[in-house]
């Protein structure tokens, strides 16, 4: 059953838990740093219900509508209408929510879609896996992850030999309901708006981590459990005018914190096993359906960047000079390359299992490294074309609210054809985009939500047909050797031969 | 009908005048400088002869088999068999050759696919170019290009100020049968081996050029046409072993010169109209079909090239170093980046003008640009991946024919399981790609073959969508204004709407 | 007389008007905005009085200690002497203060060395130039500068037809005691501490603008004068721990809005000259001498950056990793080849006229050049270093408030040996030197305050010696020529000469 | 005594055994492929004869003139003597030849600086090593090394496990006379040219490497050595005019071979300590003493370079687009960087050890990584700038000797005022230095010849002072803690301290 925006705003109100440093959010749907984000989730909510959008963002399952990312594609073009889903989500937020419903949405489904794997060793729950599948799709279920050790937990060492107790988050206790869990994970994006959250992970862990290959998907409202939010950028007293992005597309990111926190049998999916923990995401189609919405919201989030920053050119002026043109060329190659790279994996897709198919695994880790490449430099071209503009226009909107000064602003800050309040609106919703805090945190997210560069970098070797790739170069040292002399000329050239 | 490589090699032993220096060049099928390229495109002819390949790269015209590269495609399945043929030459040549048969073939292709812009203004002529189309496909015809003016005649008024004739190609007379052309034209690649060349103007002519505007389709071994060679890079002496992609693929390049050049009426498709003479072009799918193949043959190159660096790594035994293997990722993932970009164009492919397809024409000018903008830097990855190494080779594998010698050199050369031949084979191979002569030349081509990196930039500039991207902003811009006090919270955030 | 830093508070409560928005400040060195950088200025207002940095800080002029970025040098000691007083300054900000007392102060006494250009055309004033900078250093003033139009200023044929006034300052009336000027001035940093201000023209003016080449400097209390200020970083509520950067270095930068302000003569430096009002910075030492303290704040920002670069790599415990080393020696090297290249302007100083000396100029826009053109790079590299570790902290560290968060907070963020607060703390601080609000306003600044990119290469390019460059390769050309053929071998090799 | 360039050549004819390929080199100052090269060489020592040049090549030694390579320096001013004679050397090269006289001059002479270092450990002689100084400068000796074992070499243990010999040098017996080396050695760099040569060990050698530890100075014409070359780019045939660089240029590459070379003990300075053969370099100034020459060359290059592109510019017409003028204005400052860094390695001097100085040992790490990191780029940035204009000319300048062709080329290569034998002229030179066999050496040469990229950021991580660059920010973070809570404003604000 699908849920409104409505639905969706009354749901998250569960009573969870979430600090802003000492304070504590009682409602963050209320609160001026969240509330401008649940809005946004919820009109997301609004969108999935909006009939003429019934066919992209929704498909029947058993009679029912359910959200189209729950899908598991069996054709190419069951791999166009996620592709179609994905890009409604990713545009209606220009790319810059990184955590919306359809992010963990896709990692689960792949789970589903090689249930097997669950089975191959001790530990996981192949029965639960698709419970738990089966409750989001049907539910509507917003879900995030936290899927990383805090980075206080790579010492263990030091932990065991001063006899503290370790932050990485762990099973400390068992019992026949389920499991008791201590310790921290991160970073759950989202947090603050998801309805659960998917707790494992994505690093390999020591055989000896056994405890923590817990791989659980739980309410965010768990007792024992805390939300750690990171300062949010949103607050009371900043016009929208002025961060129009950070007031719709905070995401929030929480370090979660279980205190005693317990979970039944039926949420684990995997549990005493340090090795399965980590190679469900690779076994199965889970990491390549996650990271195709990844592929396909950077895609937007560049066309909301090129715009802008065309728009930009054209209120300074500096549109018309060969070298912007020029650098204009370059990010609009830069956009169709990006595009191209994702309908490549439309084109170029694996058939695998279970009469599944699958997003071109190669094209897609390339365009993950691309983009996580490309990204800082990106936003500084932009901010090369925009100058020292931004830091010309008064702190605040709010001068319009002052007669005189709003009459000194509207004469004097007006630009020819460009009106003071047109001019200070689009630069501050490029700074907002490039240069706020809301931008420099999307700056690191874009180095790291899929792990570090060099990890990105070994999917992309770790994939690679090296032997295909060897063999090209063997095959043709073969058609030639050592003892070769004259190879020029003479009756034998008129002999060509395939070879 | 479909020639044999013999019969290809035979046929253009036609008279055509080549210059080396002062050397006349006989017989370039047998001259040291040019025999392993006449080979080579030779072998390319017995390709397309191959039974087993028949269906990649032939199709039927009227009962006949004609080469892929001449189809007119009419659905995406059409796109895919153009693209499998380019890709099987430039598999077999390894992207080295950038001129060959599909290359021009492309281009023409295109201009049959909307003859009527030759119809749109004086001068062309729909029926010459129709019945050229014709001919080329009929007769298995490898043609190429030559439609740049020479660097020298980018001054016109020095040479009206003193009285001097001009070095860029123009019709200097007409008469019944034809036209007299006299000049110069640069830089026609693949001309020692090719049968016919298209003589035209990339490069907007300004409107008093109009003599310079002649555009026509001739045979190279024309009356008063002489081919004038850069220095070739094969010699006689250079031992196959030693260099081998400069034994098989140095494809020439040659400036045209043109004296008292009669060309018969119905070889010319432009006359006397300098505007169209580029339009040509662009107004058809012309410039497209060309450089899809341009995509697909660079895209061969990059497999080979990283194919080259990984085994470089692993003969110096760097492979398992993490910043190498990291290094390796980083190619495999513009490796299959490029791929996606190419695949992305069928994908997304254009339905157009009388029931034809084309690739998309925006993911194919991003994969030029792309080209461009990385590979003197994938070369020079590679070149810091083999360090010294090809200094430490002796000048020549001649050393073999000395016992005494050969005995040092596979001692001392010998690394471990890798002989001291095979080594060396490696990485004379390696520098073939990257370093020598040939290489140099190659460097050079990817920068400037399509016009230089700002026209690139431009043809980017221009396909980009630039309304749409800007509404993308604009309509966000309209759903808040300076008047909004405090967005957040409130009554308000209960009732989220879509906008 | 030099000030101290309690003299030097006292002196810019002058009641200046300065805009945050809508409110107008009262008092800067209150206020939360302001408070903390006033705090800075003071604190280096201090230093200067610090007996065990009197030869350092300060020089003799008259029996009288003055500060020593008005030394006017006249040997390569004295250029040793500025140098390390503007080191001092920048050590003391980190260099993040772009805006210190000696910026401005190197451009004035630039301006003193080479008073003739005043007298060179009309409008130019010699003695005015001469008795301000009497002034300045006489009473330990703080100048800053405003010498751009607005943007909104660059379309003057616009305000023209629709008869609007135009934004750009201009003079508006003239009478015996001064000139009367309107409009608007950008952008002056620092404004909101300064006592002077210099208005001019950096950028050429067309012969035209003769009323907006008024060039003077005033006090920033002048009736009429108004300082809109970007939005301030710095703001009650922000903990020091939480933004120690932003806490003491946001510098402010102010919009001046003149409106009738009345500026004596005497206090008028260019009047009615177009092309003098922007000579004066490059026909004199000027630009040279204020731009050594640009590049030695940088060079002091550097260390700053790569100090916490490497502290954080030792805090996450990557410093030990081959590939985090290798980018650490990275950092080093751009750090240690910055210096050198401001240490080389000292060894290859220039001996110019009246006996004064000066930083060499072409080895000072090289540096100018490579901040710009590497500062974003450094910041994305730190950026990559942090990976997403700042997110993993509490909004704010006022936790440590609560007893029981703190409890949780020090068990489960201390990693090993680097305690919570510890880590917290060195997080913080970097983050607020690259990713904060603070931080990016810097790195815009880094990319603009000299001029845009095209600018600065132009300093490069017009300073270069080209002719002696050509020659390099000209008159070797001439030791060799298409005549000669056997160049190799021979008696002739015998024959070595000097060529 | 000083040499002529004379008495060099006929010094060089030595017995030396040069092999290329399997032809062995009976006379290389005659032989096509080197006497070119001698001729230069030659060259050299007549430059340093000349006598308007004798107080800048050379200096007194107990009555003697001595090349001023060999200087020990004791003043700032003996460091720019040497600069100025390194410069002098570099500038008649254009910097193209990496290992000229004053390049090993350099490294013994740092040797000589400390010879305590030697008498540290056992197996080294620090007698030895000062008659060795004493002899090549006394003797007037061109010496060159070779410190870097083969390839092959490093994989040890395979050739234990096979019981084969190992290829790299090593001593396989001792004499009273000396001791017997068998092994081969890379890379000498200028052996067909040098008297003698170094060989030891820059890389680590693991401990139980004691017998690989061998470093001595030897003649290259001792029994049993062999040189084998890597293919020389020069050739009969080559016209001049047609490779003017490669022609003159060409300093050799080889490897050297010893079979059962006796060398004796006055011949050798480190024996039997593995760390010690490669300490000397590290713990004397040696490494720095010879990286200056590296510097001072690479920075003639670089003027050799710019110059050449800025002419390249000035014939296509292309030097007054702004785009164009931008990428020259960014050569310069690249120019004017580098030679900076140079100077600022004499401004910041170190004084060392027995009233000896340096030059500042991290700027000239920095240089020598940014010469790394910089130089293909800066090759190919002038490659764009040349488009395809090398292409266009004829393969050689022989045309100029068929009168019918002479007078075809003389017409429409002609450009303007850019006659055609001077654009070819400036064309082939250009492409010499960037695009030809000779300027892809250079290429590599410049990325490897101090070792590999993660060696020179190793040095630059090495010789930081961490300690000082922590300190910055560990002392700033000391002056806040967690407990502030009200930062701002307040009576505190009116008490500003240093802190």
């Amino acid at each position: 059953m699908l849920m409104t925006g409505k639905d969706y705003l009354r749901s998250i109100q569960d009573g969870r838990v979430i600090y802003v440093g000492r304070e504590r959010i009682e409602n963050q749907t209320q609160h001026p740093a969240f509330a401008g984000g649940a809005r946004t989730y919820a009109a997301l909510y609004d969108l999935k219900c909006d009939p003429s959008l019934r066919e992209v963002m929704t498909y029947e399952v058993n009679g029912d509508r359910c959200a189209m990312y729950y899908l598991q594609p069996r054709s190419q073009e069951d791999l166009r209408r996620r592709n179609r889903a994905h890009r409604a989500i990713a545009k209606f937020c220009f790319g810059l929510l990184g955590r919306t419903p359809d992010a963990i949405a896709g990692n689960i489904t792949g789970l589903s879609m090689k249930p097997e794997v669950f089975e191959s060793e001790p530990g996981g729950s192949r029965t639960n896996l698709l419970n738990i599948y089966d409750h989001l799709r049907r539910d509507d279920i917003f879900a995030t992850y936290a899927i990383v050790p805090p980075q206080s937990a790579r010492n263990k060492d030091y932990y065991q030999s001063q006899g503290l107790s370790q932050p990485a988050l762990r099973v400390t206790a068992e019992d026949d309901r389920g499991v008791t869990l201590n310790g921290m994970k991160m970073l759950a994006s989202g947090a603050a708006y998801a309805h659960e959250v998917l707790i494992g992970n994505v690093m390999p862990l020591a055989p000896d981590q056994k405890k923590e290959s817990i791989t659980c998907v739980i309410p965010l409202n768990l007792p024992g459990l805390s939300l750690w939010s990171r300062r949010p950028f949103n607050r009371a007293g900043i016009r929208e005018f002025d961060n129009p992005l950070t007031h719709r597309f905070d995401e929030s990111d929480c370090m979660l914190v279980f205190r005693d926190v317990h979970v039944p049998w039926e949420k684990v999916i995997v549990h005493d096993n340090a090795a399965l923990s980590r190679n469900i995401y690779v076994q199965t189609p889970s990491h390549v359906m996650a990271n195709h919405q990844c592929n396909v919201r950077f895609a937007e989030k560049l066309r909301f960047l090129i715009g802008i920053a065309s728009l930009v050119t054209r209120a300074t002026g500096a549109r018309d000079i060969p070298v912007v043109r020029e650098t204009l060329g370059r990010l609009a190659a830069a956009e169709a390359g990006y595009g191209a790279m994702i309908d490549g994996q439309i084109e170029a897709f694996h058939q695998i299992d279970h009469g599944y198919v699958l997003f071109n695994r190669r094209y897609l880790y390339a365009a993950l490294h691309w983009a996580l490449d490309n990204h800082s430099q990106l936003v500084d071209t932009v901010r090369e074309l925009m100058g020292g503009g931004q830091f010309q226009f008064p702190a605040s909107i709010d001068v319009m609210d002052d007669p005189d000064l709003r009459s000194v602003f509207e004469s004097l800050w007006t630009a020819g054809p460009f009106g003071a309040i047109e001019r200070m609106k689009l630069f501050k919703l490029a700074w907002d985009l490039i240069g706020s805090d809301h931008a420099s945190r999307a700056t690191s997210y874009e180095k790291l939500f899929v792990g570090p560069a060099f990890a990105v970098r070994n999917y992309n070797f770790v994939n690679a047909p090296w032997d295909e790739l060897h063999a090209i170069a063997e095959d043709f040292m073969k058609t030639y050797d050592e003892t070769d002399r004259d190879p020029h000329g003479g009756a034998d050239a008129m002999n060509p031969v395939v070879r």
